[in-house]
């Protein structure tokens, strides 16, 4: 039940604030707008989103600023799992009633010692809930940060329950032989298997995965969007390899507040340097070594200023 | 800046839900009566009363029934904690108008990789934004589950820019030599320290602590309540052990689940079983196992059947 409009590569895009702390619609929009032109698609309201640091309300209002604006839900994939309930179920209608082709779901994640029996419950009570045939759940595996794992047995039921429903997974754990076995396990089935970063794209690809849905991509989508193309050429191990040493400079420091201020200097745009707490931006003398290990690859974010 | 009306026992009052999952008022206002006859306070939507699994506006409705009900404000901290700064804010701006004690203040919970400086940022935030002297914040310190702990220097700095205001922590950590420190460090600037169980409510009181909020306070409400008032006579230490008898056998089952089985079976109501997922009533070998091991200590809840 492959989701044409939403394989390759997708963003968790970076969320604007203003000065006060509000998200800011109509930088977003712009964002996307860009993200969108390098060919990548748009993950809103995940964890690089800082998703969770916005309430139910803002959610839907950022969603429905996006769509009235005309960028296209086909390529939107919202992170809609919340730790109640009711807010999942409220935010998953919304974004299908708006037309986004799927939905990334992080399981509820304040308690960790939950049973797969638990989390089957959970997800088939929104699939219920909602119930919508136009509905595309993607699960959302990044134990690291929620302390819930999505593990194969309970994909197993939930695709035995609700096939089609449960289009696909996000695996952020950074263990390729875990979305090796998802692929194997659970892509004949037509379950797309989204890799959480770029440096694994490759390989998920040639494994028949769908993309991947990355952090990095809100800095570097066109040449992460490019492999996702072009991974049958000859030109793909380099290019997977170039891809590898950007992401490595990223990923010295707070990933959040790296993006944001790579944002905020290619876009020429100081606003993007806000997050909203817990999380902060770079502190100076990490936003000079960020700038310095940027300059000596001679970075830039092509179009990204106006 | 002691709160007179929290000294002693609080519990996370357990959350009924209806048979369609909804929070169900009635019943809880009852079961927050019975548990005030006993000396117990209030601190609902805590992790025990599944109150991450519940919107901001079930909260909000939660808190209006109970104190339209005319249960003691003056004896409620609910849990106003959540991952998202606008709903913090507004959950417990509606806590302080409804003249609510105290608030229990879980921090963001999402990310786990916070700074210190991340989370100062975060309760500075909802201290100023809700903006009224009345605000009592009590720190929830619970790591294993929340990910994020509330260190000392964490402490230290909040009390120094808010005393009053930052009132007091639960320190559910279950580690003596951490609540000990909180208790020498801050308590002789009136800080309240709760222990997170009443397996350490004597030692706590003994070191100059306010109390416990415990979960297991939900089910032997007397006896616990009756320690904290006595704490200082010759039967102390029996009265102490003899907590410890109980709260082991809940101990050995999913606690929130063990303590609405106790509630259903001692109110003769079979809502009482139900939780909302991820979490799940005990299997039936667990129910027959834990009614099996209070019988053996001819274990009873007085008063709760109607």
């Amino acid at each position: 039940m492959k989701t044409a409009s939403l394989q390759g590569v997708l963003a968790p895009v970076v969320t604007p604030f203003t000065a006060d702390l509000r998200p800011d619609s109509a930088r977003l929009v712009r964002q996307c707008r860009w993200l969108v032109d390098q060919d990548v698609g748009l993950a809103v309201f995940g964890t690089n989103s800082e998703g969770n640091s916005l309430s139910l309300r803002e959610k839907r209002d950022l969603l429905d600023a996006l769509v009235d604006a005309d960028l296209p839900a086909a390529r939107m994939m919202p992170g809609t799992g919340t730790c109640a309930l009711p807010d999942t179920v409220e935010l998953t209608r919304h974004a299908v009633a708006r037309g986004c082709a799927g939905v990334l779901m992080l399981p509820p994640f304040y308690y960790s010692d939950v049973t797969d029996d638990g989390l089957f419950a959970s997800y088939a009570e929104v699939i219920e809930r909602v119930g919508d045939r136009a509905l595309r759940i993607y699960l959302y595996h990044i134990p690291q940060v929620s302390g819930v794992p999505i593990r194969l047995a309970l994909i197993e039921r939930l695709l035995a329950r609700y096939p089609g429903t449960v289009a696909g997974i996000k695996d952020s754990s950074g263990d390729f032989a875990n979305t090796k076995a998802m692929l194997e396990r659970f892509q004949p089935q037509g379950f797309d298997v989204y890799c959480g970063s770029e440096s694994l794209l490759l390989a998920t690809l040639r494994d028949g995965g769908a993309g991947c849905i990355s952090a990095t991509a809100n800095v570097n989508p066109r040449a992460i969007a490019r492999l996702a193309r072009e991974w049958r050429s000859a030109e793909a191990d380099a290019q997977q390899a170039a891809l590898g040493v950007v992401r490595q400079v990223f990923a010295q420091y707070p990933m959040i507040a790296a993006l944001k201020e790579a944002v905020a200097r290619f876009a020429h745009d100081d606003a993007w340097r806000t997050l909203r707490p817990p999380l902060l931006p770079l502190a100076p003398e990490q936003r000079a070594s960020l700038r310095a290990s940027l300059d000596a690859l001679a970075f830039d974010m092509t179009g990204l200023a106006e």
